[in-house]
């Protein structure tokens, strides 16, 4: 591309860093979650949520388990505002879940944030001031020492109204653009800070170190942290929180690494909402965790209930491939996945495993409410026998002989290829029947007759072309008998008879199914199936199925 | 959550990994780039794409400069087969491309696999075989020494039927399930295949190494991909080629901390489509590259057009947050944003930067043929004076005063969250325009004429209420000596009246704006703006504007 010299790194990485984290390779606790879905997440929304479409996300946010959750900046917009003062006065928040406002450092909008939040038993204030280079330079044309000025009179202005004002208050500093920041003037701007907030064991200050564009990759920024981790005054007073957003397409990896550095609390959103890319999927985070055997501490056990409640206030779209939620994430349509999916979830069946090992899923679908039937194993072209096999087996009971399970696969294969549609279970079902199951023509069966001496003899009823006719034949077993029947009468050739048997045990009648396959001249299978109350009914018509199949007919 | 405890990890960290990998922070050089689209892409499609579909998609590879394209499964399907004839039979193929074909390690598939190669001046031959925990115990129910002979015996019999027909081949190998394979065992067989291979400096073999589930953290990856790399036989005769997916959200930072580990391809496809949750995006691999000022080798120069295409023939949706090509990646609704991205985008201007420095877009969006117009500040109720400004300015030239920003901005606001609509451009310069601009009621000026001695005086013809007459005024200047006429003879009171005029350079003729602003007795400000060839008639149309509004009227 042209212009790939326009641009300069602009992190700044730590020298000499230590990185303790890498030794440790997973997020072994769940941190402090906190939800910014209505500030952030709404504020990048192309129509912002109403009041009714906040109220009801809240809720659900209450819901599924967050303990605080960030609620706007309610001296910048009427909306906000009234959104705060319906969750005060409606005795909307439980009394474990805190609230958090987000305000500049100017002394009317501090005065109307705490207005704002008269009769709330706890809150977060929080205060933020853009710190990195080029917002320092472009945006507010200032020195550090000034930068550094505007950090501490906002928190020296938020902690006198708060002190004279009652209710429980918690304080939260942002050095908003920290990614892009000098890491010494970082920790000397949150220091200043924490200087004048003053925290204690029982009211411990929030310093959140916001990826507000992500311009490293996330090894630095672990540096970051721990180098901030290594650097505030007072950090065992301090709750180092995280607020990564999307931009290189590394949310994750930055929370999860920033945690490993020393970090306590993540800032995020559903589905990874937020302006431009996104902050960092809290689902996400949350489901890695549950995948390695951490508890969480949210609960995502409904996903497709709150995508519902996600898609309809906001508007938004949750994607088909976002981790754990999306509609795709499951499904396998490629045959050799679904085919170790299949034998999978057999395998733990037969063992009565408690722990979850199946091949391409990281975890069971039904931990967050979706199910297996429709959703894992889906048929298209790609799709091969183990997967269709698997369906007809687990949805309506067909234990099909692998040897047909060839057939099938091809079968659906082709249909989908030539409709070019996926097939839905029903429809592969449908197909299945019409394509095996009591088939008639040429050769319509009427009746039987069996009579056992030391060999078995029957007589059938048939009607071909239009005739009716007896045929007789002897075997050792009954199908044998039926099959020389029309090998020596009908002068039909097929040799090598496969046969499989079962009751059909879904649905509401108790049925048995049989299948046969049998072979013609140049080796070419042909597969027929049966059903019927009664097993040897079941077997006869199989066997006439497929001769019909090699005949042609239908 | 319930059931985390049915949950374990699954991979296989490297014991006191050297990291050597961990001391680089940037990708410094692209990779080998590889689009899987075609086959990983495709198998996981609801609708697999056509013939004439994929070889669209080939074409578009092609342009945005992919020199290795995996085209599908060709011994698999008769579509994947037919695809792969079209491309050479049609010639589709440029001399410095390479198609990649996938195969199973059985000799009829091999055969069939060369049969459709049939042509080709070169290709590459993907073998693998599954080398997981899981897929060994539950799927092929094999030893570890099992599964490396069905490696073993693929590649001998790939070189011998390789050997024995025409055409350039470069083989490539996949341990599937890497990232759940004991390290040491990945080594083995991959250095058993490359035992046989016997690459050389000519005809190096590629060693792929899939995420074909994403279960741990990308340090631990990297930490595999070292070792790995250490590890492997002839390692300088080898590339080894990284294929992540994302099922934890983490296929970039696995892709980019690889890289650093010393691999040298990566395999992925646009958009991340791909199974579950997709392979990695390769459009955020190169960006965030080329973001760090690294050519990318790749043109992403007018990703709309790509967009276009893809949707199309896959009917899937690029997610609006998609890093660097969805559609609101590089939109700023709110205010303080919008404001920063104004000044850092006058500061360039101003500066006359060469380089991109501009808060909240870590990349231009005109690099990857976005536009700034209507894509990047957009207006709905969390927006602010800044990004309104900056639109009436940057699209329709209307330089407004700094204080009638604020007003404008919370007249757009108000109306945005009012009608519960985003505005677009338009529709902000009809509200501009309406409200502020050559207001006439109550007081309509009819006509001015100006006297100069040694001050100015003007005689005003007004109509209100019905009633035509004439006032007079005198003043140091034009203005003041309309305003005088106003406050004495109509008895209105106002004070500190703001100026500002301009030349309208934007649009087909040359007018002249002027803005003017007084205050109320109160200190409210009303703000008035007038249109005209001529700037004195500007001017005193700009008063009566402001005046007309501090009245209540239109």
């Amino acid at each position: 591309m042209k212009h790939a010299n326009k641009y300069q790194r602009t992190y700044f990485n730590v020298e000499n860093a230590p990185m303790r984290w890498i030794k440790k390779d997973y997020v072994d606790h769940a941190p402090i979650w906190c939800s910014v879905d209505l500030r952030d997440g709404n504020q990048s929304l192309i129509i912002p949520m109403s009041l009714e479409e906040k109220l009801e996300f809240f809720k659900m946010l209450v819901k599924v388990g967050f303990k605080e959750i960030e609620v706007g900046f309610p001296a910048a917009s009427e909306t906000e505002y009234e959104f705060l003062r319906a969750l005060i006065d409606q005795n909307l928040i439980p009394d474990d879940v805190t609230i958090q406002v987000l305000t500049q450092a100017r002394e009317h909008i501090i005065r109307k944030t705490f207005d704002a939040l008269k009769g709330a038993k706890k809150a977060i204030v929080h205060l933020y001031n853009s710190t990195s280079v080029a917002q320092r330079e472009q945006v507010f044309k200032k020195s550090k020492e000034e930068i550094i000025q505007i950090a501490v009179d906002g928190a020296k202005l938020i902690k006198s109204i708060a002190d004279e004002t009652k209710g429980n208050y918690q304080f939260e500093y942002s050095p908003e653009s920290f990614t892009q920041t000098e890491m010494d003037f970082a920790a000397d701007i949150c220091n200043a800070v924490i200087d004048v907030l003053k925290p204690t064991p029982e009211n411990k200050v929030i310093i959140n170190l916001p990826v507000t564009v992500q311009v490293s990759m996330p090894h630095v920024y672990a540096n970051q942290i721990e180098y901030m981790c290594d650097h505030l005054h007072e950090r065992e007073n301090i709750i180092v929180s995280l607020h990564p957003h999307n931009d290189r397409g590394c949310g994750v990896a930055d929370s999860e690494m920033g945690l490993l550095a020393g970090a306590d609390r993540i800032e995020g959103t559903l589905f990874g909402n937020g302006e431009r890319t996104g902050n960092v999927d809290i689902i996400t985070l949350a489901m890695n965790m549950y995948s390695q055997g951490v508890e969480p501490n949210l609960d995502f056990t409904n996903i497709p209930e709150i995508i519902e409640v996600y898609e309809r206030v906001t508007r938004m779209h949750v994607y088909e491939r976002s981790p754990y939620s999306g509609e795709l994430v499951f499904a396998a349509f490629s045959g050799s996945h679904q085919d170790a999916i299949a034998k999978g979830m057999k395998w733990r069946e037969e063992k009565q495993l408690d722990t979850w090992t199946v091949p391409y899923l990281p975890v069971d679908p039904q931990d967050v409410g979706r199910q297996y039937d429709g959703g894992v194993i889906r048929i298209n072209s790609q799709s091969g026998k183990g997967g269709i096999g698997y369906l007809l087996e687990q949805k309506y009971g067909y234990d099909t002989p692998k040897e047909m399970r060839e057939d099938i696969g091809y079968l659906m294969k082709g249909i989908s290829d030539h409709r070019h549609q996926e097939l839905k279970s029903d429809e592969i079902l449908e197909i299945f029947k019409q394509e095996y199951f009591n088939k008639t023509m040429p050769i319509h069966m009427l009746d039987y007759h069996f009579v056992r001496t030391n060999e078995v003899m029957v007589t059938l009823t048939i009607e071909m072309n239009g005739e009716k006719r007896d045929i007789v034949g002897r075997g050792n077993g009954r199908l044998d008998a039926v099959s020389n029947a029309i090998t020596s009468s009908l002068n039909i050739n097929y040799k090598d008879l496969l046969y499989k048997e079962h009751a059909l045990t879904k649905g509401s009648t108790s049925q048995a199914v049989a299948y046969v396959g049998i072979h013609d001249e140049k080796g070419l299978m042909y597969w027929g199936a049966g059903i019927h109350d009664d097993i040897i009914a079941a077997s006869v018509i199989a066997l006439f199925s497929a001769v019909n199949r090699l005949m042609g007919g239908k």
